[in-house]
């Protein structure tokens, strides 16, 4: 921490922070200027609060330094993570491709989808049984039974389930038929699930808030493996801003800023990220050529009658082409040239 | 629903428009104009998706005109609501203040607070036995036994409390021990933790969500009266914004707005909504006089000891200016002149 | 300037960082800490870049620390500037009202205004005969012909005038007619501009932009002062965010953040802060009650036959009411118990 | 435009609507429905104020239609403009590249720089003598002197000159002695300055404003195209948003929304949309990815020693790999199975 005094603070005034801070337990440094003094405080500074200060005579401002982070950091863990979700693995050499339905609807189009994404090349399915929709009165999900339907496309498939869970008995319930728990957007600082999804022993593929910062996404994964599930996957999905040409701001900067921070893959969602079929395939180039480790992508065999999401929603040919550009460009991407270049 | 076509629609694609439409059960109004036909939609129009219509052909824009919202409407119930909240009511004719510290830390704290604070005539009181916290290594709050103590300030001071709940234990609990279940800014999104509190009979302190829009607060609600619990009260903690002079931006519009569109009442924190101590007091006035129903303060006997948000915490004897202040502030407010000018 | 070193920094790294400080003619003092090393940087370190650190080997952070400003500072004039605008002044004892339509449109219109407003003891009247509209396409203002009927108010009613500039030749003209020149939100940023008033002697009413931070501005009315003009009102009209339910986001803590930082005034614009005719009144006494010099409101004999911004204009009736409710609470507010707990 | 009634509005209260309507010379369509009724407007409703109808009794919501812009719009022009930039052009079959240092510092710093930017194979060269500057004490540029140092580098490398105007004065200057005239994000809607530079005879790179929505960036271009120059390229350099991990937030998907709006070219600025470094290559690659039609990238010899921006100025040597990069991701992304699939 570093505390700023007023340029008229007295002595007296830096002496008593100095002593608070010893009184804490903690070392302060005081560091005269030309106008005003600056204070540091060392010694474990991860648990002390501005707030000790900042109402204190003579004092301008207490500035916190010290992230409050330890398990996600590549300070523990230098090399990048590559999490298991079934069969097999996102944040290693390939590039992760979760792709399916918005809602598990009915058999017919689970199939109909699953047949499409499966031919794709893509490893792992995606479809909620529990819905998080703004009103009450929006179709919910199927529950249970689109769990069991989507343990069926995994048995006739092989791909790996993905699929969210919105309180403790969804997680349960994905524990026993899914392959990879979601916490939505709208859950990722709901504290009480996410410590419970760090009980369970299925990975984690947690989404970015709506107006979470960066600090807070990476503090909600440590809330997981403060748990001891060390299998997290980050997810940008768009924040909110002014903005209003799509339905979120899609941003991208937050890939590279998490590959500095943290040994956790992250992957792009560009469908709820936009919210807008004609930019679903533009952005996710965009998210593969910034370096993320995969997408997830929503696709359904008749968007127009889509239960929930379906202007977001890419027919099976457009998402055919999506993923042949994204491969392209992601073989591109991993060339030994652009990998040395990219990774600082 | 209105369709916008495109300048250079075919007839066709109009005609088509019309089909979908009566597919679903609706009916098509064409507005020829001068360079672009639009189409109207009629009919129950909550459930229909803009989705149908924004890839066809010709169409370039669907907007929802319906607002979702059922049991929170004034059309619904004209007249403001009076929340009960055991003993006292808010909402009514008396400005309703809730305050207390942040967290539940001890005994001789929390009675140390509800001492004053019983003295300012306040009928509630507030401090947090489950707290969500952005790290997982911050102090999380002391559970049952908080509720424990909580229950002892109310056999002693007559003090109603308003606490905090983070899942359905918390529920539970908050049910046997307390007298108003708040649902924090974090899970106003929470549909599970919505559905369930709207499942007891305690009222229920919804606060509005960082990013929350209004709709989006008044279908959170609506979620907790859909289930048959029709005590909510609505609270104002601030959005987040680009702005950092306050750790989030209060939000005084959304006051007017809500009494405009629902019935019920809403109330204002000016301590989390500001983030520092010196602006509690003037952005509580400016609540009182935007029109809020009530306050929620937070108070701690040393705030420079506090383990939770201390840097906005009044002292007891900043609290009791507080008061006097916005007393004075709504009885002015609360004069006929005032109120037929300000009730529209 | 703090740099923050990384925890595996090497002793070479911070030996280096503190050639680097003392190069630039800096002084720095190493702070060895448990996990890492801080380096505090003083001097007068307005000038120094935090650039110079960010890319150095082992810096994991730099932070600036001290303000940039100097002549908007309280450091400088402890005690609140009153700004004359023509003959009467701003952030005196008084509530300053500054009222009138958005546009001048015609002779009649502005006389019939200037009466209502002359009539509620309001000392300023606003009205722009150079509007910023979004589109080309939109009504641009009358010009000089607009000042000229703003001139003729001045001399029929005794109110001084206060209307914007877009550039140099409006400035000029506006010295030539008006009492005081607004720079609007959408030029808070235009730093050529800015210059250019900070030469003229009138007063310039500077409003804060859509998405500027409290520095920002406080940083704005610095170019303006640095060229010799200490006369200055600041003016907070809402900034942009995802909300929805009013034009702008009126961010009321501004008012005490700006009170405690500088001696400037500043008042609050509830009509373009909400874009809402029913908003208006309510905000207007929230502004009051935050603490604000003055108010700026849209007043139209005819809102709804307005050439701009009709929505939010209030009705001559409306405009009544709203002065009769700010003055009894201004004299509530300046009671000298209230101040005292206000000015921290 | 659509006038949305309230489910209690009388008979009276739409029959009055319509009037107003048809006084104002539009058309009105009275739509029945379930619980309300809806009106549409048609006409050329480009000029009508949803205001005239906002407060009128039963009305609920009036909500503007049309899009006011028409220059800018692919319904005027289908095919995408090329725009020609001294010897070379923006939006045509290459990658558009605009390299160099944030300002005019030195020759030698400028030709240092040059001769790298014109090595790499790019066409523009950028390069500020004005210098938009949030402090009055920090660095303002060279001014002419500056301008006349980048026309030697003009006359030396062949690199076509991009500058910032910052009022008239620069446009008359940047006239003479520069290629194109950059409007910055801080003068996006500094409409005059857009209206003057709508006079001239060289092409515009208009820059995305802080806070600007695509609407409000499309009519800025609109103000120049409307005073007879049609050279407009788009810019985006970022917005500003909640988020701390980057200077802004770089929106990439108003990519494809200007794309499928206008026939305007867009480039993307990663240098300024990030802030850091170390994103500048990654987002300059999300950018060709998103199919931008041109990036602008801040090089400098010696970014520490930089006295503008240094911390996200590019080496260099970072410089060329960049480039390499993004070549070999542009010749990707143009291949016509990726432009049929993006094209919508």
């Amino acid at each position: 921490m570093l505390i700023v005094m007023k340029p008229d603070a007295a002595a007296s005034d830096i002496q008593r922070v100095l002593e608070v801070i010893e009184t804490l337990g903690f070392r302060g440094h005081a560091m005269p200027g030309e106008n005003r003094t600056a204070i540091g405080v060392t010694g474990n500074s991860g648990s002390i609060d501005p707030a000790h200060f900042e109402n204190m005579d003579g004092v301008a401002e207490a500035i916190r330094v010290t992230k409050p982070y330890k398990l996600i950091s590549k300070d523990l863990r230098p090399e990048r993570s590559a999490v298991k979700v079934g069969t097999a693995t996102i944040g290693g050499k390939d590039l992760a491709i979760i792709a399916g339905p918005c809602a598990v609807e009915s058999h017919e189009q689970l199939f109909s989808a699953a047949e499409v994404i499966a031919a794709s090349g893509a490893k792992f399915f995606r479809g909620g049984a529990y819905k998080p929709r703004t009103s009450p009165y929006a179709f919910q999900g199927l529950g249970v039974e689109g769990l069991r339907m989507l343990a069926e496309v995994r048995d006739t498939y092989g791909l790996n389930i993905v699929t969210e869970a919105m309180d403790e008995h969804g997680v349960d319930a994905i524990e026993r038929y899914g392959d990879c728990i979601q916490i939505g957007a709208r859950n990722m600082q709901n504290f009480s699930l996410l410590k419970y999804a760090g009980k369970t022993r299925k990975p984690v593929l947690l989404k970015r808030g709506l107006s979470a910062t960066l600090d807070e996404l990476l503090l909600a994964a440590e809330y997981i493996m403060a748990e001891g599930n060390y299998d997290v996957i980050l997810c940008e999905r768009g924040i909110r801003t002014f903005g209003n040409h799509a339905r979120n701001t899609l941003d991208l900067s937050v890939v590279p800023a998490v590959h500095r921070i943290t040994h956790l893959p992250i992957i792009v969602d560009p469908s709820h990220g936009t919210g807008h079929n004609y930019m679903v395939t533009p952005l996710a180039r965009a998210g593969v050529a910034v370096g993320a480790d995969g997408l997830i992508i929503e696709v359904h065999p008749k968007p127009d009658e889509a239960l929930c999401d379906g202007s977001q929603a890419l027919t099976p040919i457009q998402y055919g082409e999506l993923v042949a550009q994204v491969n392209e460009l992601f073989t591109l991407i991993k060339q030994p040239s652009v990998i040395e270049a990219t990774v600082s």
